[in-house]
């Protein structure tokens, strides 16, 4: 086993960024500012660029039917940066993103439209910055009808490019950032089978629903006008009181809401009791 | 608002990836292979070359300490590539994942060790052969005793270079790809607060086990011997045979294990009647 020391590995870390930087100084002098713009991948967050959050939730819309959902939120902002400011943007290939779809290659886990989103947010805010960004996208995307009134607007009037010729699709509130919940949750509440065009074409409208809101979120922030609107449903900050960190229980640390599994919160040990 | 036709986009991608090959030819007349090596930025997959599990286990172990699980899953893979390879995995701030530690911001989803690695395996996979590597890890998750023994070995010989001085910790097996399910469970099999140190540790040396995990089966792949041994749960192949995609309810689509949440599986349409 050949072993490296955080030291080490650091050490490295620090040799190949100016390794880099050398190189792209060199180059510098051959062929002006190219390599300058090249030079920006070693710095993150990468520089943002207000976008249009319409053309955001048309991009991801459309992007869902070649790579699924969290692709789709990806490119919805990466791919619009990608077009119009161009390096370093474009050194991402936004198909790594693809994996996210149906919660993960169908796991149903997270959102893929929020995993891709966040993604896209957490490469141009740094940790703190993107901290409330994603937080309140999340908490949005639990309470929102969606699809929105816009996306089901567009398909209306027929002005997505990908147009599937659906017109407008019942909502639903997901109550959950859970792609199982949320897609389960809309197919009872509209009547249509999983897998049906419908449910795919409610997906794609949501990816762009929710790339176009984390762009509209940005935007704020650039602008120094960020306002965070989400608040935990009290049933959970309630089960917070004893399960949270540093309370009597402690074992519980997100936020999620805990009822939509939980519905007798009593028996969730019995059940960890059966897992292990 | 400005719109964008599909076609117009898919163009305007095809303008600027063969305006960087013009660029990058006309550079290499210049700098060499530098140049070409940065080519290869455009195309995806990006090229894999067999890694260390046992580097990648430290690595990723030890990155928890910086920006959490996801980041830690990413860089416990990319971060060694780009040690090993350089361009074009230097290209990629591993940071961009650091918003899905504690299943993204805390909310407890899709556990960061996952999401990390399954982004770095599809960064150099392409979505066909992603599938079955992303797959059999997330069930091996699911079912694994966590930390592994591995892990826990090089607590117990203060082996790893982000040392927290603490040796064998209890392990348990999650049922589940989400943090809260994994964590919680682990809290409450282990007998350990979250938040703790052991907590922390706990989900560091699983970040670790997740891309030692990874690299396994990536190393397999490249050598043509993929073998994946991961079956659903017959608990959750039973709800499928109604509730899967054109079955009779054809409402849900996911891999997860049912009774973790459903452990009285028809009381899930009155909850959702409850959210909606």
């Amino acid at each position: 086993m050949t072993r490296i020391t955080r030291k080490k590995f650091l050490f490295d870390a620090f040799k190949y960024t100016t390794g880099a930087a050398t190189g792209i100084a060199g180059l510098n002098f051959l062929s002006g500012h190219k390599a300058i713009a090249r030079a920006k991948t070693k710095v993150w967050p990468w520089p943002y660029t207000k976008l249009d959050p319409e053309e955001a939730r048309i991009l991801a819309h459309d992007s869902f039917y070649t790579f699924g959902c969290c692709y789709a939120g990806f490119t919805g902002i990466i791919g619009l940066l990608q077009k119009e400011v161009g390096e370093p943007f474009t050194a991402i290939p936004l198909e790594m993103m693809s994996y996210g779809g149906g919660g993960v290659k169908g796991w149903g886990t997270l959102c893929g439209a929020l995993n891709g989103t966040a993604a896209a947010i957490s490469l141009v805010r740094d940790w703190k910055a993107s901290t409330p960004v994603i937080n309140e996208l999340m908490g949005w995307y639990t309470e929102a009808l969606l699809p929105s009134d816009q996306s089901n607007k567009y398909g209306e009037d027929g002005k997505f490019p990908a147009d599937k010729g659906i017109k407008t699709l019942p909502q639903n509130t997901s109550g959950s950032p859970l792609c199982h919940v949320s897609v389960t949750g809309w197919c009872s509440a509209a009547g249509y089978t999983i897998g049906s065009t419908e449910q795919e074409e409610r997906c794609s409208r949501v990816a762009g629903d929710t790339a176009a809101k984390a762009v509209e979120l940005l935007n704020a922030q650039q602008d120094g006008k960020l306002q965070t609107e989400y608040v935990m449903p009290a049933s959970t900050s309630e089960c917070l009181i004893c399960h949270g960190p540093e309370k009597e229980v402690a074992n519980v640390d997100h936020k999620m809401t805990c009822i939509q599994c939980h519905d007798k919160p009593h028996e969730a040990d019995e059940r960890n009791e059966i897992i292990r």
